[in-house]
């Protein structure tokens, strides 16, 4: 099923995508839902972002390659870590699908993609085994973890650097069916492709993290775990499109703008 | 006005506090609300934490004595922030006042309080200069950033050493009518006073962090800021009450239990 959240004219509701078509139901996938007889042509209805997290979580560092970049990138020596210690994003940068990224007017050249997937929490979750750790997903979508890179070379936080309005495109929906070990990442920056890599080729998986996590913490249906990216990005400048495909899941799209 | 968030057996609601009587309203202090004649003694409604933020913002790093304090605890040169970086903390690790804090089973003895005011932000803020910040701000109330200092050393984020589940108390009520440089924080532990320090004595202050962070992000109606702590914390153990009062704004208690 692919869960989308939209906007009309008169409301914002979640429905149900098929063949184009997004049924509308009553409630949301977290809190029960009834399907009415609505239907809405995808292209009548602003696509949000699937979700605004109680917690939003990243994984950050969680590819090899990408910490060989970054660490070079930053002038620092690349340091893999040892545990799945989960980080965090802030939820006044999310945006949908669609919505443009806006780079501030005094950032620098250096405002880089990183293609992510996003796991869905479905239901309450605590002190769960990796075992059991996927069934508390509900699904998954596609993020766009837009760094700032000499922000975040020189600030104390993460703040500007990852946390700017708009920096954190999520989208399009919520895909419950997809199978992890059979997902490829893939990035296109005005079509031309730029990264591709297996998205399960993580330093930590998605069991792990939930499993790690939930022994200090509860996820709530609705929070999101950001897992991270791999590769080396390119810079993102006005005008530009950054397309994120995640095969079985979906494609997030959004335009680049530089506020002027 | 004192405003609280609670809960009945009904019902959760908002009310305005005055002698111990909570005024049930329709609506919240952020979206818009119409009193109604519901009167409860404060002593018949569950007290809850007063707002779930949309984002979780923390200063961190805001006082001197601190910076010298954790640095020493954590074999670190002392490090003063030079920028209004903002940090973040997490949804999931919120308690209201008179709830308790539950030490993890693995956690080590180094459980410390921070006593922290608390920005409560009510109206959209972008872009806002110093002079006009505190009109953004509905009021303030009072936070405890429980802390496991190991953890906070060991990990790569503050992700368990300061998010785990009860980790975060935060009450009892917001308080509109606060003046910042009237206030003074006081911490007893188990009724004995360990830290009192002059609220306003910041690194920056709270007009400076609204000022400095809406140039790049949106706050929104809800949102807190947590703005730091002063001095030297003691440990705090099972059976222990740790009890925040700001002069002028409210006390914030916790009882303190050790998983078993």
């Amino acid at each position: 099923m692919k869960w989308l959240r939209c906007q009309t004219k008169d409301e914002t509701f979640y429905g149900l995508l098929n063949d184009n078509i997004v049924s509308k139901v009553h409630g949301s996938p977290f809190d029960g839902y009834e399907q009415t007889t609505q239907k809405f042509p995808i292209e009548e209805v602003k696509i949000l972002p699937p979700v605004i997290p109680k917690t939003f979580y990243a994984a950050g560092i969680n590819y090899k390659k990408h910490v060989l970049e970054a660490a070079s990138l930053l002038n620092r020596k690349p340091n893999l870590p040892e545990k799945a210690d989960i980080g965090y994003r802030a939820n006044n940068a999310i945006i949908g699908h669609g919505d443009p990224i806006v780079i501030p007017r005094d950032a620098t050249d250096k405002i880089h993609y990183e293609a992510e997937l996003v796991v869905v929490i479905g239901k309450v979750a605590k002190n769960v085994s990796m075992e059991d750790s996927l069934k508390y997903v509900l699904g998954y979508t596609v993020g766009n973890d837009v760094s700032e890179r000499t922000w975040q070379a020189s600030d104390r936080t993460l703040w500007r650097a990852k946390n700017t309005d708009t920096f954190k495109p999520m989208g399009p929906w919520i895909e419950t069916e997809a199978s992890l070990n059979e997902m490829v990442t893939t990035v296109r920056l005005n079509g031309q492709e730029t990264i591709s890599f297996d998205t399960n080729d993580m330093i930590f998986g998605v069991e792990k993290y939930i499993s790690e996590i939930t022994r200090y913490l509860t996820l709530h249906p609705g929070d999101v775990i950001w897992m991270g990216t791999d590769g080396t990005s390119k810079d993102m400048k006005n005008g530009d499109t950054c397309e994120i495909e995640i095969s079985g899941v979906g494609t997030l799209s959004n335009p680049v703008i530089k506020d002027s």
